[in-house]
Order: structure tokens, then C-alpha cells, then sequence
């Protein structure tokens, strides 16, 4: 929790009080007693967020404020009575080091050293036996805080991290220091399976960009790394059965064994699991650089630079296909620890197929009819090599096929639809579609997708086999540099879908407490904040990006799948440092302009319209910083169109503005010749949208009626 | 470079010309005609760098600026005749990717497929042999640049490397786009050993951190990495003759071996070489916590939390002690390949050899008269072990001894006489006393500081034994969050220093170019700029950080150990996320108001007058918002009364620019009570002093004329 704006949004009397129809108790009295005493034994508890301002995320399933506080100082010690393991252990030390960053307060325990019981042990931990790393686990835990004394349980070690990171979150303070607020939280998941898939094929995402965004999840409370490790553009595991699939495939972007045994020991260290995804037998190129005897054309091939679906495709005709799939699996789940092994299976294009008489002859033979009974085929040899190496198979929609096992898993891309349709025969499933993060739509769209929506007509018996649900960070468009502001703060907003009881979904307010966690997502390593400024540094090769600031603020890249038709054609080696990429996904500024719009909207307020005219004016101006900059930093010069279309909108909006406030009707020729440049000012430039656009057209519109 | 900077600095006519003594030709004339035609067959050559404007950091020993210029487009393609070794790949493959990410331009070359030559190669290189990572190799280059075609030759690969990075230098761009000036350097270093000091045993260091320093140095031409590996803090390195070393000796916190060479090669490829340090007999506790029978007393020892001289010392007086380091040297000099091995030497405390009777009758024994003379008898032994190993011996001061071989090399922290004498005697040594960046002192005191002086009375031949310099990055104060803040960018002037002409010292052309080789060394991953900004988000626990913004801009750390006498004490787990640590170490801000001072007392002029006033309003009205922040964030509490001795500066310095403009006399008393508030302010505050101290005082000062 951030202090000021806790203080801001006003924790105690004054607050605004977001009361829903399930908040217990006489809320309103019971705060106002609050403030002069916290030996009352009144309570205040709240299904909604809103109704008690904790800046919590994921939302905990039951929260419950019990008044006064637990003050946070240098004699604070951390202990439990059960034996640490290394993940209590490790955690702990986490904790403890995340809160001296964020106090400044130089704690006397040495926590490094352990957490032995003793009198000063003023926070608690219980929990009951190590937790396992599979689906379905326990991870529930209970969190009690009193004046005196912060008690945490939980059933596995596994809850005890949700617990730990949830009092972080808590953390307030006031002009007498630090404090942690009394309460008693019960928390659980509602979905056992919260993933984040990251695609490190399209572009390598080196080791720290895989620790520093499983401390990011661990923060939010999502539990599987869905680790997108092989596909056309790379192979990125070093193999030792196979080394020249790395050695070929990966443009020596690969990791090393050891530093997959490193980050699988973080992961577990964080109560993440990490499911490997080898995607086949299509997105399979760069494994064929470096084998092509088991493609289906002679070859040579060479590892793919562009985007999308390509033809290489393994040979599922070919017995030695199969022993060659034998060897690598066998090295490669006993690398990856967990049940599941992700096999792709999407997108397999069946040109190679068609072109080769041997896989025709093949097909005849076996009686299999087309290229997707081909590919059923592969997979039934897959599944079977799975099997003997002890694990479950996960794949895309495109597995399914009739008499598959039923402890499979299939990950939806295509759509809900498919989930149920796999429910209803028995399988599980996780959902995908509509968590798309790669397509940079807004945190909103993504929070009320739900995997298993309440007009579902699953049964309770088919609902239990919905998971649950995962991001995909696909990364055709995300380097290093950028692919954390792809992710974050957005993720956040999935993660409390996954996570929190289906009802929380109150779209402000869950967008108020996005803010909080997205800047505290830094302290994880986090750099989706920092790394814009840098970026626009880069653009202006300047110290003064204040225009830049201005314009990206209002700027999002255009949606979906857009960047790859607007003229420049993408490749694995394209810079992805322009403008674009230093912009946002989503604009929070251009949302608050909407929310200012729709105020002013109804009630005319001359305050409201000074604040508008602000906006516009500040943007106006900003204009010829922009041009300024483009005169020296030729990168630049695209976005003079965008910031002349933002020089426009402010045009248009002032005028609307000052034509409402006046109460005048608007003459026709006048709107239709606004109306004209607006339509202009939607066209995206420089791959960028501008996203108060809407915000402006609600004002024209205003003045149609 | 950086295009704004260079349009604003004036590339062409109107442009400031510092013009010394050695400028060649007619400058301005030929400057004049540039900009009507290239094809003149005039050339510009400086051997100052403000003479020519180009912002080139180390400043090479010779630039000729030719005319014209060569225009960058997606058609470039670099190549070179000779088989690329793996050094020069690597170097084409980020300088290409490098420049896509400056200019945005998508390049037609698939650089990642290796460079040969074509008709369209327009930038070629030529080297004769790959270069030996060993002290005296050759670094020189030339570098040509026509419209047409750029060329560049060396000796050895790392020579081209120095090349690359001199030609993303001199970038350019103007409103038609990116080009290179056409021009000639001739460059090669003044010393061959060009080191920096990394300690990752007070605070760990992770891999990332080491990676991009490693690219930071290549950009400034740094071509050692001493890497300080073990200290009473921590002993950082996998071993897997003795493990318990890392295990008990880290906290965890340790390179894998894998690492290590991945960082090694890393380094190769950048023509960096890598000197380990591990720190003996001294400095030794993490080693004795795994192996107390090494050490003096019988233990046990502890991992040490403080910092300072502890007491904690190897045996030399045991055989067995050797037998241990042989086997340890021998599993640590076959994974460093350098030639030379850093075995440390300094601060050794004698107590636990005084208080051992075994160790005392040793040393009667063997006619050792003190506890020096053991030191020299340990140093002896292990010299021994280094020998057999294939390795040169380097250590601090203290392990000079008359008979020491003269290979050996002596790096000086205790100051210039010490590698004076030891040139006088025949040793070779490096200068690392004042170049103590972790001191926090300002980039002009280390620029000017010479490893080897013009009044130097050495020989030509003993001046040949001074090797060159480390800068040296002491971790007790700094952590992977703040380190880069702390080496960066005033190692980038120690560079300099190292490489450059002696000639190249005017302090104000450097820090002109520091700020631009700043804001470039962000491409190499360095966050020193990036990180401020965040940590004060974090520290305000707000995006609203304007105020903080302008305190940190002329706030520095108190200098020297200075922090460790105001009332915290520090130990390896002390948070170091306060104001103190988001502050530079020199504040250029503080910079530019001294100078704007100086100006204004020169010329008395209004506009200037106006300026500085305009300074004080803005640090004056600042400090309302440091109370209202420090309010909700008790951490920023200690940053009220630096604030309000800021307010007071100003408020001093407002009435003495008025008092100065009005040409009055300043009443006695009112001075002398000024001059009282000015000594108040000038104490250190949260471990910060405000550097616009000096400013204000020159301001009084002249009222006291």
C-alpha cells in the first residue's frame, strides 16, 4: 500500500465510500469510531474493494478491518515455530529486505542468518508442510494483524508467500512512521492455474528478464511461467543430446542449462511452477537449421527472421522422427521439472505435407484423410514419448482430437467456446483468448474476460475442470528494452481475475489500485516506468523530453494485430526503439481525460471546463516542442503528423468546450467540417493511436444533439 | 553523438571555437567554407577537443575533420575482407544493432548472418591478427570516413573494436537525416591498462550487472575488469574443490562457475580482460567461516556484517595453509585465464597473529622480525603457487618486498610515491588512489589526477613501468540498484584519463562531453539515469516526485567515508534506498549554477541576475513540497532540513543578487548574520550537502568587498 495515496484517497473519515449492496455492518458509524478509538471491538469487512480502500491486488476473497494498528519499527522481528524451509526462509529474507527498502528503517535483526523464535518475534508464521508445485495445491492462508503482534497461517509454504506479499501491500503510514492496519484476512484462489506465458523464441529474453518478471508474478499471485521456448525464429535450450539445436538455431541467444536450473530454482523458491512449451510440429524452422533430415522437404533451411505462420514442419511420416523426439524429451523433461510439458500444436501449415509423396504415400497407408489426422497422429507418438517420461500433455486447441487421455490440458487461443466444448467431454482446460497482452489492448478489456463466465452452462462437476487461465506475452514486437511494459502493469489486472472471487469486478475501481501496484512493481525490478523516459532520451538524443512526455502520455500503439500492415515490415533484427514502442499499451491519462469529459458532460461545471481547456492547451503547445525535437532527431519526424493530429483534437475540443459552457447549438457546416477533422485525427500515425481521441469526439457529439 | 547536442553546440559557422595553441590550419575560414562545399580539399585537425565539437569521449590522439559527410541509409552494409574472428562478429553485429536503434532505419544486411563483402559494402574493415588480452597489445586504429565509404583499420581486432565505438560517436544528424562527418582519426592509447575496479563482495553484484558494465567500459575504452571477489563480506566464486567456500561463505550469493566463463567470454569479446582478486591474508573472514582450521584462531568465525579492517587472518605459519591454496590456485587459475592474478595484501590487522604463541614461534624460528615480515613470508609462498600456476602476481601496496620478481605488478592505493618508488626500483605499477569513485567526489578531481604527471621526474625508461590506472568501485555503500549511479559517468573522464593524449585536461570541454557519453551509456544497459527517478517514486511512494526531483538535482552525498560518522551504521543488510542514494554523486546542476554565479559576478548583468534569481524562486517555493511529501513517507522525513537549508540558500542568495545589482554596500550586521544561516546550511544534512553551497558563498563573498 503507498502511503500517500492511501492518504490521498483518505483511509479514515472523509473517505469516499464505494458502498455495494454486500458490505456488512454499519460502516460509515463504525469508521468514525475508529479515528478516536481502536478499542472498540467493531469490525469492517468488504467483498469489494472499494469499500475499504486497501490498495490490495489481486483483492483477497475475505477482508475484514478490525481497527487500530500494528506499528512498524527497527525492533521488528520475523519468526516461526516450524522449521524454515528454503522457500519460508528465502522469503522471509525477501520480506524483510523489500520493507528496510521502502522504510529506510535499518532493522536489528539479522535476517540473513534465519528466523529463530524468540521474544521479540513480534510477526509469526505457521504453515503445516511444504507445498507441492502441481495444480490444485493448497494456497490459501490467513493473516492477522493486531497492535501488538502479525500472526500468519497457512496449510503450505505456498500460502504463506500469497500472505507475505498481501501484509506488503498493507504496509501504510502517517506522519508518526510506518504501521501495518489491524485485520484479519482469509484468502484463497479461485482458479489453480494463473499463468503468464513469455515468448522467448521471437525475441531471446535473456535470464534476467525471466527473474526479475517471475518476482512480478509471485507479487500478484500467479503461479505458472508458461515458458514459450522454441519456434521459428529460435531454439532457445541448450541441449546436450542435441547441441546443435541450440548451437544453429538460436543465433547464440540460448540458455544455458544451468541457468534453466536456476530459474526453475527461483521459480519454486516462489511458488511458481514453470511449464516448458517445445511448439510442434509446425512454429518448428529453427530446429530444422540445425536437423533437417527430420523435416518434411530435404531442406536446407535457414532460421526464419520474419513473423507469422511458416511452412517447415517436422516429419511425422518418418520413424526416426520419433526416435529423435524420444531422445530430446527424455533430456528435456527431466530437465523441467513439472507434470506438465506444453507441445504446441497450433498453427501447423500443411504445404510441406502436401509437397511430400512419402508423407502422401504415408497417410494412404495408415488410412489417416487429411493433414489434421496427420497431425494426430504426431501427437498420439508425442503423447505416448509424454507418457513414458511421466508427464501430462499440454497443448494448444488444435490437440484435441477424439480418445486423447483425460489428463490433458488444453490452452485455448481460439476462443471460450472451445473450453467448454472440451469441459463437456471431459477434458480440462485453461483459457487464453481475451489475454492477449501482446495486442496492447487496455487492462479493462482483459479483467472482464472470465474463463468461466457467470452465464456459463457448465455444470459445477465441468466447471471444476476449468483451471483456469494465462497471459501470453507473445514477443514478434518486444525486446528487453520493452517487453515489461507490455506486460505490467496489465498482468496485474488478469492476475486478480484468476485469483480473486468472480464478482470483484468493479472497473474503476480495480484501475485505482492498478496505479499503486504498477509503481510497486518497480521495487520487483520491474522497469515498465523507467524505461519510457529512457527510451524518448534515445529518441530526442536529449536530456529535455518534456514534449515527448506530453505526447506519449496520450499515445498507444494501434491495437491487435495493425503494427504489421501500416508500412514497415517487421523481422526479428527490426529496431524496436521508435516512438511506438516507448508508448504505453494503455493510457491511463487519456482515461481520466474521458472520465473529466463525461463530468463536464453532465454538469457543465466552469471548473471541469477550465480543467479540460488545460489539457487541450497543454497539448497545443506542446506541438512545436515536437517539431523541434524531429528537426534534429530524424527518428522523430513521424510523430509531427501524430502531434499535429493531438494539435487538432485540442483545437476541436476548446472550441466544443467553450460552445457548451455557452449553451449556443452548434452550426451545422461547423460540426460537419469538425466532424471531417476528427475522422482525420483518428488515423494512426507513426503506428500510434491517440487515446483521448474519444474523449474529444464525446464532446463533438455532445453538440450534435 | 548526439545530433540535438551537436546542432546546439553549432557544428558549422557561429559555433564557440576554443581555439588553443595547437590548432592547425585556419580554422574559422575553413569552417566558413565547409558549408557552402565539400569538395574543397581544406581539413580540420584539433588536437583539443573543443576545437572541433565533436563529442568524442576518450578524445583520440589525433582528428582531422575532412569536409562532407557520409549519409546513412537502410542500404548500409559493413564488411570486411578478412574471416571475421568471433570478436569482430559479435562487435559488427551491436555496433549494427546499435545503430537500427538510434536511427530506427530497418537495414537491409542480415547482420546476425555475418558480414562478407559485396558491391554494397560500404563501410569496410581490415585487421591483420586477433589481438592477445594481455598488457601491451596493440589498440590503435584509424578510422576514415568519406561520402562515399567508411574505412577502418587496426592491427589487431581490438583496435577495431576501439574503432566501432569511436564511429557510433560521431553519429550525426541534421534535418535530412543521420550521416557520419567525413573525417580521419588516428588513435591509440596513451596507457595500456585501463582498469576498473568491481566489488562484488561487500554488496553481491549479480551477472547483469558485471555484463553491462562490461559494455559500458568498451564504450569508453576501459580494457580491464578487476574483479574484486572475496572479502570479510562475502566470497562470491563456485568453487568445486573447496564448495564450502561459496556455500557458507556468501549468503548464497555467488557466480556460478558457468557465469563466470560466460562473463570471461563476454569480456573477451569486448577486449576486456578480467583480473580476479581474491583479497589475502586480510580481508579473509568469509573463507574461515567454511574453513576456520585456515585461520589464526581457532574460530568460529562469522559472516561479517560490518565493514572496516576486521581481524580475522589466514596462518601462515601452518604448511597446511599452502596446501589449501594450491589446490584453491589451481582450480582459480585455470578459470581466469588472464595472465595476471590479483591476490590482494591490503589492511592486513596483525592481532590474531600476535595473540597466536604457535604463530609467534614461527616467526623466532624463521628470524621474522614482525608481523610485516610474516605478510612478506605469506606473500612469498603464494608467489610461489602463482609461479608454478603460469600467473603474474598484482597486489596493493603493501605487497611490495626487496626481492619480489619484477614481473610482478604493484597498484597503488595509497598514493603516487608508492608506484614512484617502485619505478625507481624496477616494478611496474598501476595508479588506483584517486580514483576512488566510491568516494563520491566530483569527475574533475579524478580527470585531473595523473598516473603519471608532467613533473614527473621518473626516466623515460621507469615511466615505461607505469602502467596505466583502475578506477575502483568499493561496494560497502552501494547496491546492484545504485551502483551504475556511482560509476557512471565519472568513470567515463577516469577513461579518458587513461586513454587520451596528457595533454586533453581542459575540465570544462570534458564535463560538455560527459553529459552526452552519459546519456549514450544508457544503451548499454547502464540505468544510472533511469534508477534516480525510481527510486524516489519508491521513496515518495507517489508518481508526483517533482519535488524531490529539484532537491536531488543539487543534493550530493557527503563525501569521502563521511557516512559512516552521522549517526547510522552501516552493514551489508542496511537499506541504502534513502535520498542519500538517489542523489549523483556530483551534481552538474550545482555545476552550471557556479558558473551562471561567476558569470553574473563578472558582468553584473539583469538577465543574468534574473536567472540565478529564477534558480533560488524555484528551490524556495520546492520546499512546501518536500513537507507535504515527507508527511505520508516517514523515510523522507531526514530530507525536511536539507530542504529548508536550501529555502535558506536561496533566500541569502535572492537579497545578495538584489543587493549586488542595486551596487549597495551590505550592512555589516546583516552580513555577518548571513554569513552565520550560510555556515548553518552548510552542514550535512541526512548524509547530503547541498552543492549549490559554494554559489551562494561567492555571491556573499563579494559583498564583502
Amino acid at each position: 500500500m503507498l502511503s500517500s495515496e492511501i492518504s490521498k484517497a483518505g483511509f479514515f473519515p472523509g473517505a469516499r465510500f464505494f458502498v455495494k449492496s454486500r458490505v456488512y455492518y454499519s460502516v460509515i458509524l463504525a469508521l468514525f469510531m475508529f479515528s478516536f478509538s481502536s478499542i472498540l471491538p467493531v469490525s469492517l469487512r468488504a467483498d469489494q474493494p472499494g469499500a475499504l480502500n486497501l490498495n490490495l491486488m489481486p483483492y483477497p476473497a475475505r477482508v475484514n478491518l478490525t481497527g487500530g494498528e500494528f506499528r512498524l519499527t527497527e525492533k521488528f522481528y520475523v519468526g516461526g515455530h516450524v522449521k524454515p524451509d528454503h522457500r519460508v526462509f528465502k522469503a522471509a529474507c525477501r520480506f524483510m529486505s523489500r520493507l528496510a527498502a521502502r522504510t529506510g528503517l535499518f532493522f536489528e535483526q539479522d535476517y540473513l542468518a534465519g528466523q529463530p523464535v524468540n521474544d521479540q518475534t513480534v510477526f509469526l508464521y505457521h504453515f503445516e508442510r511444504p507445498g507441492q508445485l502441481v495444480p490444485g495445491e493448497d494456497e490459501s492462508y490467513l493473516l492477522e494483524i493486531n497492535p501488538e503482534k502479525i500472526e500468519l497461517k497457512a496449510k503450505t509454504d505456498l500460502g504463506l508467500l500469497h500472505g507475505l506479499e498481501t501484509l506488503l501491500q498493507v504496509l501504510s503510514a502517517d506522519s508518526a512512521g510506518y504501521y501495518f492496519p489491524c485485520l484479519q484476512i482469509e484468502d484463497s484462489p479461485r482458479f489453480t492455474w494463473r499463468g503468464l506465458l513469455i515468448d522467448s523464441s521471437r525475441h531471446f529474453m535473456p535470464v534476467e528478464v525471466i527473474k526479475r518478471n517471475l518476482l512480478a508474478m509471485s507479487a500478484v499471485k500467479l503461479n505458472v511461467l508458461h515458458w514459450h521456448l522454441s519456434d521459428d525464429q529460435g531454439f532457445r535450450v541448450e541441449s546436450k543430446s542435441f547441441p546443435r539445436l541450440h548451437q544453429l538455431g538460436s543465433d547464440g541467444l540460448y540458455y544455458r542449462q544451468a541457468e534453466i536450473i536456476d530459474i526453475i530454482q527461483l521459480a519454486s523458491d516462489l511458488g511458481i511452477r514453470v511449464v516448458p512449451e517445445f511448439d510442434l510440429p509446425g512454429h518448428s524452422t529453427s530446429w530444422l537449421v540445425a536437423y533437417p533430415e527430420y523435416g518434411s522437404l530435404p531442406g536446407p533451411y535457414q532460421l526464419e527472421r520474419k513473423f507469422g505462420v511458416s511452412s517447415p514442419v517436422f516429419n511425422p511420416a518418418e520413424e526416426k522422427t520419433y526416435k529423435f523426439f524420444d531422445r530430446f524429451l527424455k533430456e528435456m523433461t527431466f530437465l523441467f521439472p513439472d507434470p506438465y510439458f506444453h507441445l504446441g500444436g497450433d498453427e501447423v501449415e500443411p504445404k510441406h505435407w502436401k509437397e511430400n509423396p512419402e508423407i502422401q504415400k504415408f497417410m494412404k497407408k495408415n488410412k489417416i484423410s487429411d493433414e489434421a489426422g496427420l497431425q494426430a497422429y504426431f501427437n498420439r507418438r508425442l503423447l505416448q514419448l509424454l507418457t513414458k517420461y511421466h508427464k501430462k500433455m499440454i497443448g494448444w486447441d488444435e490437440i484435441y482430437q477424439p480418445g486423447l487421455p483425460k489428463n490433458i490440458v488444453i490452452q485455448s487461443w481460439r476462443g471460450q467456446q472451445a473450453l467448454v466444448d472440451g469441459a463437456k467431454k471431459g477434458y480440462q482446460g485453461i483459457l487464453s483468448n481475451g489475454y492477449y497482452i501482446d495486442l496492447v489492448e487496455s487492462a479493462e478489456r482483459h479483467y472482464l474476460n472470465d474463463p468461466l463466465p457467470s452465464d456459463s452452462l457448465l455444470t459445477p462437476e465441468e466447471k471444476k475442470l476449468i483451471l483456469g487461465g494465462e497471459a501470453t506475452m507473445w514477443a514478434e514486437l518486444v525486446t528487453p528494452e520493452t517487453v515489461d511494459s507490455r506486460l505490467w502493469p496489465r498482468s496485474a489486472a488478469i492476475a486478480e481475475r484468476f485469483w480473486s472471487p468472480k464478482e470483484i469486478r468493479d472497473v474503476d475501481d480495480m484501475y485505482k489500485r492498478l496505479r499503486i501496484i504498477s509503481l510497486s512493481l518497480e521495487e520487483n525490478g520491474i522497469n515498465h516506468l523507467k524505461n519510457q523516459p529512457m527510451m524518448l532520451r534515445r529518441l530526442a538524443q536529449s536530456y529535455e523530453i518534456g514534449g515527448l512526455e506530453v505526447l506519449a502520455r496520450v499515445a498507444e500503439p494501434v491495437k491487435g494485430y495493425a503494427r504489421h500492415s501500416q508500412g514497415k515490415t517487421y523481422n526479428s533484427l527490426a529496431p524496436l526503439t521508435r516512438f511506438v514502442d516507448a508508448c504505453f499499451p494503455e493510457s491511463l491519462e487519456a482515461r481520466d481525460f474521458r472520465q473529466k469529459v463525461e463530468k463536464f458532460i453532465g454538469n457543465r461545471d466552469l471548473r471541469q471546463a477550465e480543467e479540460i481547456k488545460g489539457c487541450f492547451r497543454l497539448w497545443q503547445e506542446n506541438h512545436q516542442k515536437i517539431v523541434r525535437l524531429a528537426n534534429f532527431s530524424p527518428i522523430l519526424k513521424e510523430t509531427v503528423p501524430l502531434s499535429a493530429s493531438l494539435l487538432t483534437l485540442s483545437q476541436i475540443g476548446v472550441e466544443a468546450v467553450d460552445l457548451l459552457m455557452k449553451g449556443k447549438p452548434a452550426e451545422p457546416s461547423w460540426l460537419e467540417e469538425k466532424f471531417k477533422q476528427l475522422e482525420e485525427a483518428r488515423k494512426s500515425v507513426a503506428e500510434c493511436q491517440l487515446a483521448i481521441w474519444p474523449g474529444v469526439k464525446a464532446l463533438l457529439d455532445c453538440l450534435k444533439k
